[in-house]
């Protein structure tokens, strides 16, 4: 931020305002204080008896690796709304029930995933304008060195382990800049 | 927004950029895009020894009303460290162990509550600089008519209803507008 979106002036410093504990771009010429805070990013991990749908991104960042439809949630949506949005401009899938499954920190980027379990009623799908392709992975074939982010790669082990006891649970978890090389399957 | 973060320049329009769906800030000068997304509030649903901890307001809006300790989370934090935070600024009270317990979308001013249950150790608590007092309430105390926000009335019902089930669950919800008149106990 180098001006102020309020007065236009250039005098926009990142200090601590009065009272507060944290710096924040403050406008000295007019006093407004301009704060910027976490996006949430809203998703679901779909499947389809047993195989999960990844979408091929046709985006930076990661264009070409695979991820779960998700993307950042709207003002005066609700989470479920922007989750099924996302997977209805990505995936071209549509889904009705969705069941709570992750809630994600991950700090270094001040980002919240909120991502959601839906099982699809039918095979069908399609690549969005943000997709190269999506397709149904069978467990065993989830191209795991290629998926887009730490974090996906933490809703599909959640959603292995859950499947292997037979209980699916909500998570809440954090991705750390270090839990980044992460080892599995 | 009257004025470009970016350039300083006043050619600001509220357009639907090229590929996009949603009108956004657009800079017709430098072509900057400024999205606008919705922001969490991160909070503690606090009790000992089956009373419930509530903090009356200091600040607007609903100064003098009571509320759980919760409040926007910042850059760089996980959702815990939120709440834990707020848990310390507004009630100087200290936890440890947190329960996801509520996560309500607000569409109509883009929230998101998430909302945490946890017990004290100790009845150590105390007025933070943004509460007039903090008081552990029996749940036939709680000042039902006095409190701030649609949402604490929505986690305070939860928590009644499961405490009366035995089962504390996750709970995932919406509040619109028409639902801020709720009538209870």
């Amino acid at each position: 931020m180098k001006y102020c979106s309020s007065c236009g002036s250039d005098q926009i410093e990142f200090n601590i305002p009065k009272e507060d504990n944290l710096p924040r771009y403050c406008c000295h010429h007019c006093g407004m204080i301009h704060y910027q805070n976490p996006n949430i990013v809203a998703g679901c991990l779909l499947t389809f008896k047993g195989q999960i749908l990844l979408c091929r991104r046709a985006i930076e960042p990661r264009y070409g690796c695979w991820t779960i439809p998700a993307g950042f949630m709207e003002n005066h949506e609700t989470l479920e709304q922007a989750a099924k949005r996302e997977t209805w401009e990505e995936a071209k899938a549509v889904v009705n029930e969705l069941m709570l499954y992750a809630i994600v920190s991950i700090p270094a980027i001040s980002q919240v995933y909120v991502l959601f379990k839906a099982e699809l009623a039918q095979a069908i799908y399609a690549a969005g304008s943000e997709s190269l392709e999506v397709q149904l992975f069978e467990p065993k074939a989830i191209p795991w060195d290629e998926l887009a982010f730490p974090v996906i790669i933490r809703c599909l082990d959640y959603y292995l382990k859950d499947r292997a006891t037979g209980k699916f649970q909500t998570h809440i978890d954090t991705i750390y800049p270090s839990s980044q090389t992460v080892i599995h399957h």
